[in-house]
C-alpha cells in the first residue's frame, strides 16, 4: 500500500484514487517521459523530462533542474507521470472526461556524485526508456559522466488517480435524451524503426529495438 | 514572435528553442491534456487536466488548482503541453534522446467569474478536446455552472522547445562504430469508439465522432 499524508490523501474525486503499490509501478513502468515540477523564485516550473525507475528510485537528469539548481540547494520536486488512455463521452457535458492513469511523486531528490552509483542510475534510466542500448550502444566516458547530472527520487511519497470504463451518466435522468455515449480510446505505439540518413548502408538494426516496432 | 523574458529565454540546448508564435498554437492545438504546475506551501505540485485554448487564452478546470486555491489567492502557475514524438538511438548514450514538442506557459490565471464569458471558455474548452460535442451533447445547467471553476491563462508568456530529426552523432567518431543509429517513432491515434454499456440498442455515435475514428 502507498502510505498517506496531508499530500497524496485524496480530496476530489476519490473514487478514482488508488492506493496499490502495483498501481505506481504500473504506470511507471508503461511510460518514459515526466513532468518534473519545481519551485524558481517562488514560482512554479514544469519541465518535460526522461525518467528511469528500479522500484524503490525514481532517476532523471539533474539539467531539467538548472536554474532551482543554480538558486541554490535543490528543493523538492514533484514528478508527475500520466497516461492518456481516451475521451469519455457522456450524455452531458459536464460528465464529459478523460480515462486516464497518473501517478505524481513527491520529495526532494538527491544529487548522485559516488560515481558507480551514478553509473548504475544512468543504467537504469538507459534500459527504462530505451531497453537494450546498455549493452549495445557507445557506455558514457569519464567526460560525459562529469557533464551529467543525475537525481534520484525516493518514490515513497507517491499517490496514484485512474479513471477507466464509460461515462457516469448512464443510469441518470440524462439516460432519457437518446443520446450516444461512450469513450474514444488513445493509442500509442511505436512505428517502424527510422535509420539515420547518415548510417552507412548495410548496419542493420538490433534485436531489440526490432522487435519494439508497432507495439 | 513570443517574447523573451529571463524565464522564457532559452538557455539549454539553444537550437531546440522556438520563437515562432505558430509553434506554440500548432502545439496547443495537438493536444488536450496539460501537466499544471502550482506551489502549495512553498513545494511544486503538478496535476494533469484537460484544457482548450482559442489562440490568446488557454482555460482549464480550477479544480486541479484546488489545494492552492483554498490556501489563498490563486497563485501563478506553468503549463506544459508536451508532445513525444519518438526515441534519438545514437551511437553513444550520451546522446540517446527524445524527439518531442513542448510548450511552456507562465502566468497568473484569472477566475472565470461572468457567467457569459465562463459559459465561452467552457465551449472553447469542450470543443477543443472533444470537438462537436457542444452541439450534440446537454450543456451545462446553473447547478453545474455554479460548480465548475474555469481558470483562463493569458497565452503571453510562453516558451517552446521542438527536437525533431535523427541523432546528432552521425558526422562525429561514434559513427566509425559501425552501430545501428536513428529514430523509433511514436504515434498516439485514435481507436473505435466504445459504446456505453448502459446504451439502449439503435443509439449509433454521430457523424462528428465517427470521423475521429483512427485518426
Amino acid at each position: 500500500m502507498l502510505p498517506e499524508n496531508e499530500r497524496t490523501r485524496h480530496r476530489r474525486l476519490r473514487a478514482q484514487g488508488r492506493r496499490e503499490r502495483g498501481e505506481l509501478d504500473a504506470i511507471l513502468a508503461a511510460g518514459f517521459v515526466c513532468h518534473v515540477g519545481v519551485v524558481v523564485d517562488g514560482a512554479p516550473m514544469v519541465v518535460p523530462t526522461v525518467y528511469g525507475c528500479d522500484g524503490e528510485t525514481l532517476y532523471f537528469h539533474g539539467s531539467v533542474a538548472s536554474r532551482s539548481l543554480l538558486a541554490g540547494p535543490l528543493g523538492e520536486v514533484c514528478v508527475t507521470v500520466t497516461h492518456v488512455d481516451g475521451l469519455v463521452l457522456a450524455r452531458s457535458l459536464f460528465e464529459h472526461g478523460v480515462n486516464y492513469r497518473s501517478a505524481m511523486i513527491y520529495g526532494t531528490p538527491r544529487v548522485l556524485l559516488d560515481p558507480a552509483e551514478k553509473l548504475e542510475g544512468l543504467r537504469v534510466l538507459s534500459e527504462h526508456s530505451a531497453p537494450g542500448q546498455w549493452d549495445y550502444a557507445r557506455r558514457p566516458n569519464k567526460k560525459e559522466m562529469a557533464a551529467t547530472a543525475l537525481l534520484a527520487l525516493s518514490l515513497e511519497e507517491a499517490s496514484v488517480k485512474i479513471r477507466v470504463g464509460p461515462p457516469d451518466d448512464g443510469d441518470g435522468p440524462d439516460a432519457a435524451l437518446g443520446l450516444w455515449a461512450g469513450v474514444l480510446p488513445l493509442r500509442t505505439s511505436w512505428g517502424e524503426l527510422e535509420a539515420d540518413p547518415a548510417l552507412p548502408a548495410g548496419i542493420e538494426p538490433p534485436e531489440h529495438l526490432r522487435k519494439l516496432e508497432g507495439r
